[in-house]
């Protein structure tokens, strides 16, 4: 049987794929936005809900020590480097259904496809339900992969979580989950025993809705190096009664600051590099601040992303250099903290290929969020992703995938199984 | 007998003075800082502090329909036109114990003086603890000195507290006062009754720090015109996959208003116009920011004080011409509301020239901070103000006044007292 035969014959479970995700929106969302907090109870609802369906499909069940969901569809040779299609089931506070569950529910509807068409492959196909790939809980990116390849620093297990300032450590404890692998740096997964990975994720800009396309195939993953803590410290001060010379001001000397990054941005754009900066986060003390006080204190963040190490490194130090500067123009201390970082990652030749061939438009481009699929990349395994058309940009309560378009991803991603000498 | 052996015999109850500002600091302090919230439990702590004072030394106690205080020693002539010494008795959160209640102090501690003494002034001298003067509150300036004289808005009744968002109606009605005098606009204080306005004050910037001095008498009052509620509203969006041209950010816009205003400040300057520009609050949704977002809403204020009304004006009209370029470049919509506005003020000449007589080191200077005696002079009131030196600013925790400034400053108003024909 041609692999075009078998395609056009076996179609990925679109009817499970839709029961999913109306599940996930009902059970995780809070108002307007989703909330599935890392390790939390919006997270764990997804996984639940994951199992459910995988147990349903007769898969084998397995969580790891640090509580990632791996549903096996054991092959012929149980022993053999298996396939790996994954994705996280966290989101940011109020973000939307879509963003990393899209790539879970694929992988269980191209499953349930195989299933159903009685395909045994010739290898375990693992859908795996990834934790914490979101910084905005823990203050750190892949904590599900990172951790599943014991690739992170212990010292993690001591960040507060954003909202509830809860440590990683009894975060985890709580859940039922052992600390200890991260601390002993365990390797809970075996790069050697995996064949590939492969994630289908919802586009976080706007391409593919102006390039009008359903899907695209990724070529890369921009980096990440984020002073996620950024504080100004000045004096607070009347502000009708202090003349320039007298301020110690917080936000005066931020906004210059954020005001000389985005002249640097400017340059590095005309200068042709890869580059995005973005200020997410910026406030005042709501306990101390007021309309007649000048600010004495401010936090923020610098978020600064490339396709090159060498871009963001180069930013990053132009930020500490002009802060110093600006800090002593407004006679304030700026404390940019340090940086968290996700390195760029490129995706796997034979693999971006053969999706290309799965896609009825075929399309490629860089990924301007982190994913999981970077860590995976940086373990030197074959890594693969898919895009999916998405419209209003992802981490806000407004991302909307149509299920044609998601329906255009996991035929490929099904269409490559399927084609893959399995 | 002279005023010069009157005033040498007669000294401001400097004792009193420290109990009140020591009870004060005891019973509204909130960690670090003092809390007098306006018409909540902090001022009225003040308010029954001060008047338990008043009753001991035996002053006539009243209380007008929206919460001021009145304590009155009365004089040979009920019925002639009364001499008010006033300031408030509300704080900025965590501000300082000074700001306001040292006027009110000042007014108690030179009344005693007079009591011991037995002197019997000629007319009523009115001890007067004024209410919400700031505006950190209820978003409005000289609720308490306003509202006295039937000048306020029955608008603001709806205005909601920052911190709880209860209306003022509600509030005033919950504290047993009388919204229906705001809402009538009626007079609770008759101008024609009043012969004079003294308030003390501690200077709220670092001038007589600088020059070394206890005490200034005040030239006049800066007026402020400021967008209190000023919002930026752009698209949250992925901070990673957003290129600049597909943006709506609401920080990166609001950066570059600021930024744009600060120049504007600096040709200001350039000119020798007198202007002081202020964002003291600034800061992305907490619900709705993460480090990997880029914002999609700003709420910040504008604070714009100057001695000239026209330059107030010219400021705020460029404000709004900035915003609307500014927005279009930044593919997002500024708000920034409607201004409230102080006018400014200048003090009488006759008490101006009396007071500097008082001071051991004669000194004048202007006001940068809005009082309630720039109430009372828009009202036609003989009104004069005396500055205390008061270190690290005010409407923080660590303003710093000594109580030998405090003495200068009592003594030059008891002198003045004592010097007008009583």
């Amino acid at each position: 049987m041609s692999t075009q035969r078998i395609v056009d014959s076996v179609e990925p479970d679109l009817k499970l794929a839709t029961q999913l995700f109306e599940s996930l929106s009902r059970e995780t969302r809070q108002g307007r936005g989703i909330v599935r907090d890392s390790y939390g109870a919006g997270e764990q609802a997804a996984h639940d809900i994951m199992r459910r369906a995988a147990e349903s499909l007769g898969l084998a069940i397995a969580i790891d020590a640090i509580g990632n969901l791996m549903m096996t569809l054991p092959g012929r040779d149980r022993g053999a480097a298996a396939i790996l299609i994954g994705s996280h089931l966290d989101s940011v506070p109020q973000g939307g259904n879509f963003d990393g569950a899209a790539g879970v529910v694929a992988g269980l509807s191209v499953v349930s496809a195989l299933r159903r068409a009685a395909i045994e492959p010739d290898c375990d196909i693992t859908v795996m339900g990834i934790r914490a790939e979101e910084s905005s809980w823990f203050d750190i990116s892949y904590l599900g992969s990172g951790g599943a390849f014991g690739l992170l620093d212990p010292a993690c297990l001591s960040i507060k979580r954003s909202d509830n300032g809860q440590s990683l450590e009894s975060t985890l404890l709580r859940r039922g989950f052992d600390p200890s692998a991260i601390r002993e740096r365990r390797r809970l997964l075996d790069p050697a025993k995996i064949r590939a990975y492969l994630e289908l994720h919802i586009e976080q800009g706007p391409v593919l809705v102006a390039e009008n396309l359903p899907a695209a195939v990724v070529t890369g993953i921009r980096g990440c190096k984020r002073f996620r803590n950024a504080r100004c410290i000045g004096e607070y001060g009347h502000s009708g009664s202090l003349e320039r010379r007298h301020r110690h001001d917080a936000v005066a000397a931020t906004v210059a600051l954020l005001h000389h990054l985005e002249t640097v941005w400017l340059a590095q754009e005309r200068a042709g590099a890869d580059l995005v900066l973005t200020s997410g986060e910026f406030f005042t003390d709501p306990a101390m601040h007021a309309p007649s006080k000048v600010a004495g204190e401010t936090r923020f963040v610098i978020d600064i992303r490339s396709q090159s190490e060498a871009t963001m490194d180069a930013v990053a130090v132009e930020a500490l250099r002009a802060a110093e500067r600006i800090g002593a123009d407004y006679r304030v201390q700026f404390d940019l903290g340090a940086t968290s970082d996700s390195p760029s990652a490129i995706m796997d030749g034979r693999l971006r290929r053969a999706l290309m061939k799965q896609l009825p438009q075929p399309f490629e481009m860089a990924s301007g969020a982190g994913h999981d699929a970077a860590v995976f990349a940086g373990m030197g395994i074959a890594t693969g992703m898919i895009f999916v058309r998405n419209d209003h940009g992802s981490h806000n309560a407004e991302e909307a995938m149509a299920m044609a378009d998601f329906a255009v991803g996991a035929r490929a991603l099904l269409g490559l199984l399927l084609e893959l000498p399995l």
